[in-house]
């Protein structure tokens, strides 16, 4: 598919720029240790905790909760997973639990993602489309150093992927018509999402998001306008 | 003022960053002359049209309107000056309508403004806190080259300035306290109200924005935090 048509990229963040897993790991193992936990596999840590993630946005996106960012939702699960490691919230320093809840602004992009980044800007405006909120983005942004003209996504939409208005409000604050915006994203379910609504579709595998044992999201589900390895072969793709 | 407790600066834009009325001038003159206007000063037009800005949202701060984006705000008031020229909006192509209402989208940065915004960047978080909509500082961010870390504002508050909700929103947006934040401005008005919300504050002086014979904002009229003749001077004063 020629790429003409498209004025902005938006993207997926959270394994499809940045390897959310080792970064929180990495976070984690130090937290464990430093506070004596019975068990410090931090990828055992960020794995538990991100496995929670999708069911605290389940209660927004339900109905059954306002919207709330991420990072509280990030906090109140960071306080449920305390006990399996042998700690509790309750007797930890707060300044020490804000340290860890923050791991998630502190994040290593893929090695592609920001040389990809910088070539696709010179053509196309690239934005987050991410469930993060704003100022985690923004954090992000300056600690990965990922040259975002614009940071959008669920806090601005006030809804989490995959609901409606994340992808509806998005193209609203962009004020481009749908096949003007091209999700990028390392899974299946956010494109299926985006191409309800007459966005345009790129993806992008990342195989070792979720560690070695990955079942998920190895290959594209549906014929996406454009597949590729990584970002730099993306931006040869759309001619950036 | 020790600049030790700001994270953020957020700025205005129309006139404290980029200088509006010779870019307008620019696109209104060639606009003019192109339809055959009886009166093609592009200064007198650029002029007029935003002449009728403040009133334009004043409809939404009073709540006479809904929010409603500065680029419709603009095209309306486009359509209102006119007749002022010789021409009328339904003689006109829609296309050269969009665009010189998107003049707006292509202002020049002053000349301080890129190079002390980099600067600014390498230690603060930078973000826009104008009235313009969100697609409008992404187009003028990639015409000028501005560096913003997140376009928030009006757009992303639903509130024009000095409309407290403005102010309030984008802290929300940052994760951050009034004094984490210093609004950057050129314009007494705008940071009369951020001072009332608690924000720090920095003066830079435009005196050209409004034309050789600018009569306001040509001194700070309280004791800003910060006042500096630019950018760059700005920089220094804040140790970045």
């Amino acid at each position: 598919m020629q790429p003409s048509t498209i004025q902005a990229l938006v993207f997926d963040v959270f394994g499809t720029v940045v390897d959310w897993r080792s970064g929180v790991a990495r976070d984690a193992a130090a937290f464990l240790q430093r506070h004596g936990a019975k068990q410090t596999d931090g990828f055992a840590f960020a794995d538990a905790w991100r496995r929670r993630y999708s069911p605290a946005m389940e209660e927004v996106r339900s109905g059954r909760r306002p919207f709330t960012r991420l990072d509280q939702l990030h906090r109140e699960n960071l306080e449920a997973i305390l006990p399996d490691f042998g700690l509790a919230a309750t007797t930890l320093p707060e300044d020490e639990l804000k340290w860890l809840n923050r791991a998630w602004h502190r994040l290593e992009p893929w090695p592609d993602a920001v040389a990809g980044l910088t070539r696709l800007k010179a053509r196309y405006a690239i934005a987050t489309l991410s469930n993060g909120n704003t100022s985690l983005m923004l954090n992000l942004a300056r600690y990965a150093g990922l040259p975002w003209d614009a940071i959008l996504g669920a806090e601005a939409a006030q809804a989490y992927k995959p609901a409606p208005q994340a992808y509806l409000r998005t193209l609203e604050l962009l004020d481009l018509r749908p096949e003007q915006v091209c999700l990028v994203a390392a899974h299946n379910y956010d494109l299926t999402a985006a191409r309800g609504h007459g966005l345009k579709t790129a993806f992008v595998a990342r195989p070792l998001e979720f560690g070695p044992g990955q079942r998920t999201d190895l290959a594209p589900e549906q014929d996406w306008d454009w597949v590729a390895p990584d970002f730099r072969q993306l931006a040869e793709l759309l001619g950036a």
